[in-house]
């Protein structure tokens, strides 16, 4: 982490029984290398972190740098299917991944509200290495800010990420073509649904866990696949219905759904019209929308198919000239409809 | 910023009297589409974050890549000499630049509180523009949370940044060795006593300024000067003892400092007195140790002096072999003392 001695500190301290985060362990003085010695070098483990300088030094293979960053805020702190952590991790993974480069590394930044207890903070930090391994990529570099209790929420962090984009390929918001399908990785809303559940405010249980995982080696599958992969974009905050209704803009084209290929797990439609929701703006953590040429559908979909996260991928969508900048859907009842952006708040600190 | 469409939009659109953060503004829709293009794009303005995709594409010169993040919860938001938005931008850039490397690109992410007047957003967000400009770097990515009332403190900024370090340059905490004099840019402890001051507690005005400034244009004269240089480090948190502290750890050297050399400002030094606080523990942010071979460090002094942020550089010590990882102290009574590091808190949120 930043300004920190960490010679021969890579091995785990025990914890104090009920040790808590204090002011002084965000003053940079003991406090806070021995923080740092406890919980992030052990776990983070790896050489840049490791040389206690100001940053990392690494060394990338040839090709254009992508960098990203999200900050996670997300209430609770641990829900089914994920933490705070891995969301964090998987959160800049995938918006490194779905501008069509190698996510490699990541840095962490920690605002951690006095009385948090040190197993908390351990939980998260464990969760963020299983996440990091999962997806290849490595936690370089960090820092670790205190406020005063009632200034934050526990923790919040920050996670950069830098990849590598190959030469040649060119992924983006503003590629899509009229003939290209829509492809949707998987189930949409489990994340939402998951956090909602997990602040114990439905009082009934859903069984619903979040989607929260790494789509990068999804994403490698489907651009092995297909060469003419136009946009790759995670559908998080807002839900597939506003990030389709971002691509519409950006490129300035006509995206049209068929609700009755619209996957939705039943725990999560019957949980949303109770609730008057609907699953087109929940988000997800987890899921990726493709948009190829109609011609490479089938072989992307089948490859996405064989991965982990991708075994429920299905064809969604279509893309044509105009009406621009809109996204409709065709009904089951054979009508059409205008499917718009999310218009102000729907569940606050979902990420 | 992340998944935005921004097309067309960078043109400043004028705020509406008291506007405020709500929590729709964090939500990912509409409503954080219209901050992100009232607020950041008009600000930031260039063309990998104008992309509107999830990361930014960006080229870079031959080297290697250095990379690290900083969160900034300082408090007050605004003091005499910065705000925010400069201390996160100047934070991160000298990060980069200690490590040697040329600060090319930022990311930044804003945790906001709800209720916060979106004008002080915008002055925040100014502030981070004209800093990056001061530097040379651009902010190409970003993201936005906003949290309920009383779970932040008006405005995070966790910021990111990534620079090229040229083959052959090894700069690093481990490389301080014996005959090394040790400089220092400035005087000690600006930011720390105007911080504090900006908080209303001290009861009298100090007129000290905070010295947050972006250092990697005086880095750049000290390493042009000198191709010697083993060691540089900004003392921020924790001040110039913790910092020297670090590298006599890192490196397994003992520092020692002549009491009389150091400088610090009559206000700082009087405020210091009567706080019972040591200037040699307060924060900088505006502020570079070097560690030269003695040899070159009149050249690197004078290239230094011939600086902006330089023209108070001091030689402050030298290196020796022993004993290990101390930092003694010089007094002016001829004396030798320990200097320890900073153990616990002294000032809290100070960045």
């Amino acid at each position: 982490m930043n300004e920190v001695d960490i010679t021969g500190a890579v091995c785990p301290v025990p914890l104090a029984h009920n040790e808590q985060i204090v002011m002084g362990h965000g003053a940079g003085g003991k406090m806070a290398h021995d923080l740092i010695n406890k919980v992030f070098l052990p776990t983070f483990d790896n050489p840049a972190l490791g040389a206690g300088d100001d940053g990392a030094v690494l060394s990338l293979p040839a090709g254009r740098l992508v960098v990203s960053i999200d900050s996670h805020v997300v209430f609770p702190l641990f829900f089914a299917g994920g933490d705070i952590g891995r969301l964090a991790v998987c959160g800049t993974v995938n918006d490194v991944a779905v501008m069509g480069a190698t996510p490699l590394y990541l840095t962490a930044g920690f605002i951690l509200e006095e009385g948090l207890p040190l197993e908390t903070l351990r939980r998260v930090v464990e969760s963020m290495k299983q996440a990091a391994d999962e997806a290849g990529v490595k936690i370089v570099s960090g820092d670790t800010k205190v406020v005063e209790r009632g200034k934050g929420d526990g923790i919040y962090v920050s996670t950069s990420g830098v990849g590598i984009l190959p030469e040649g390929r060119q992924i983006s918001g503003r590629r899509a073509e009229a003939g290209d399908a829509v492809i949707l990785s998987g189930f949409m809303g489990d994340h939402g649904i998951a956090v909602l559940a997990a602040r114990g405010e439905l009082g009934f249980e859903t069984g619903v866990q979040s989607d929260c995982a790494p789509l990068n080696h999804l994403i490698a599958a489907a651009l092995a696949a297909s060469e003419n992969i136009h946009v790759l974009r995670d559908p998080t905050r807002g839900g597939v219905a506003t990030t389709l209704n971002e691509i519409a803009k950006q490129s300035g084209v006509c995206i049209t759904l068929h609700e009755t290929s619209l996957p939705v797990r039943p725990a999560v439609a019957s949980t949303c019209e109770m609730l008057g929701f609907d699953p087109l703006y929940i988000a997800n953590e987890g899921k990726v929308l493709v948009l190829v040429p109609r011609i490479d559908a089938e072989k992307v979909l089948a490859a996405m198919r064989a991965t982990e996260y991708g075994a429920d991928a299905v064809l969604i969508g279509e893309i044509s000239a105009a009406p621009q900048g809109r996204v409709l859907m065709k009904t089951a009842f054979g009508s059409t409809r205008v499917v718009d952006m999310l218009a102000g708040e729907m569940l606050p600190r979902i990420c």
